[in-house]
């Protein structure tokens, strides 16, 4: 299969941040000595774990939903997803006045389901497979027209994620690399367009844990080699590549870290520790990396973005 | 007893702000549509959890610590602190070159101790109760020439405490309250001499919990009415005001609100959820305060100083 053609640029990013401002939140970067000295780099936190979903998927949703025509948001959106995602679709379709459709798998956790029931989305059950997800996806648009917005597989969502980078250098112009954590691979997508644009010499990594790999995988095949049994404590990071993001990806990306599961909630409860601030395991897979040296960025700056913070208090990873 | 004469006023805490910049961190004012909802007002939160001994206790240890001569910070310091004030004074003591004694109860948590060894300082152990606290410090003193700095019943470390509110009020000029947590009151006194001189409308408040009230008791009764045995989680909070904090709260706080355990605990959880955001049980109390009603400033713009965000993750209070 040929790959795509990237419909994405520093212009698309730059109207998507125009578009979704006064929606999203304009994310602190925060900065943390202690954890400088334990990564051996100047870091440079992007907290969209303060998105008020809790997530940088506020941005690919925002965008999405506010580039529809009227006639197409009357509408309304669809997706499937069992985590921030679907959340943020919920929101942003709230935002704007219009249903959104949340697939789920019949298994999500009742928290799950209220979260996207609590930013206003209708949640739509199914069985607990790929099949059955996209059956149910396409009845909804079917019966109401509604508009698919995939969670990583979309050049409007791509564009939207790569906002945050558009911030991030905005307030730290002069970083040496920027890392993301990797599941589908929109955000990765997004900051690597919007980082190589601003600052071409930037080095742009991926982050994602050893049980699933799929993306440092499918990078040195040079196709997407989809995950097929993911293990990991990391549930933001489970899926596999899209054609899109891949494209994206292995042309602009320098290098896929990854880390053990010892290592994410170790770097997630130093983050807690030393910088106070609540990040879901998917997001501490970066500063794993940087702890576990499978990223090299030894006395550079970095950007890392926190994309999370959505997390089950009762069940701390470090407890169980 | 007479009532001292207030020593510390606008120009004062200037004048710390200038001397500890640098030192500590400017910490961003958040917000949380969320938690505006819950409280019914429109709240601005100040977040010295940030600062780099995760307290504003920094502030007014900063401050006393770079206030003093050469010939004065060449003999050190020292406390008596099992808290946040003792790792606040070892990391301005260290910022300065300067040797820190810090003088805890034997039965303080060894991983108190660890701190403040962490942040460079001296740890003297005593037998947990005043006298043998006071005796142990005069002894350093005596043995070494260094400075006392009471954790809040000194001018110093009162001014520095003010300049947290000079930051929110430089943030957000046009707040109708401030509120802060009460334990010894050096928080308190400084935010309401900084947000009465620049603000004279303002509404200042204290918080505490109900099971260490002796600030609202102390008010009422218009003298200081020691705290004997206070039963609270807010472990920030079980000291009684001093008589310099006394003689600024009497006359420059609207009313002190109380909180319950539940309530604490409730809050704490609710600002960790929603906010993203690891803060202290004490630092919640004003947040309890607020959705209990104990503080009524319905409809109003109000800022909360987030004391501090110092928390044993293996032991979260409502996982107990």
């Amino acid at each position: 299969m040929e790959s795509p053609a990237i419909a994405v640029d520093l212009a698309a990013i730059r109207e998507a941040h125009a578009r979704i401002m006064g929606h999203v939140e304009r994310t602190p970067v925060m900065t943390c000595r202690a954890l400088d000295a334990a990564a051996g780099a100047r870091l440079h936190f992007k907290c969209d774990n303060f998105q008020e979903v809790g997530a940088f998927k506020a941005r690919g949703a925002a965008n999405a939903v506010f580039s529809l025509t009227d006639a197409e948001a009357a509408r309304g959106v669809v997706t499937h997803s069992s985590g921030n995602h679907g959340a943020a679709l919920a929101w942003a379709a709230t935002r704007r006045g219009i249903p959104a459709w949340i697939v789920m798998p019949e298994n999500a956790a009742a928290i799950k389901q209220a979260n996207v029931k609590g930013f206003g989305g209708q949640v739509r059950l199914c069985a607990p497979n790929v099949a059955a997800r996209e059956a149910a996806c396409a009845a909804v648009q079917a019966e109401t027209g509604a508009t698919l917005v995939h969670p990583y597989n979309d050049w409007r969502v791509i564009a939207g994620q790569g906002t945050a980078a558009l911030e991030l250098l905005a307030d730290v112009p002069d970083l040496d690399a920027v890392i993301t954590p990797v599941g589908g691979g929109g955000l990765l997508s997004g900051t690597a367009i919007a980082a190589r644009s601003l600052r071409p010499g930037i080095r742009v990594y991926g982050a994602e844990p050893k049980g699933a790999d799929d993306a440092q995988r499918s990078l040195a095949a040079g196709r997407i080699i989809p995950q097929t049994a993911p293990k990991t404590i990391a549930d933001g990071l489970l899926t596999s590549l899209g054609e899109r993001t891949f494209a994206v990806i292995s042309r602009a990306v320098d290098g896929i870290g990854t880390a053990t599961e010892e290592g994410i909630v170790g770097a997630m409860r130093l983050t807690w520790e030393k910088m106070r601030i609540v990040v879901e395991a998917s997001s501490s897979v970066p500063l794993a990396c940087l702890l576990e040296r499978t990223i090299d960025v030894s006395g550079l700056r970095v950007g890392i973005i926190i994309s999370g913070g959505n997390v089950d208090l009762d069940r701390l990873p470090w407890q169980r």
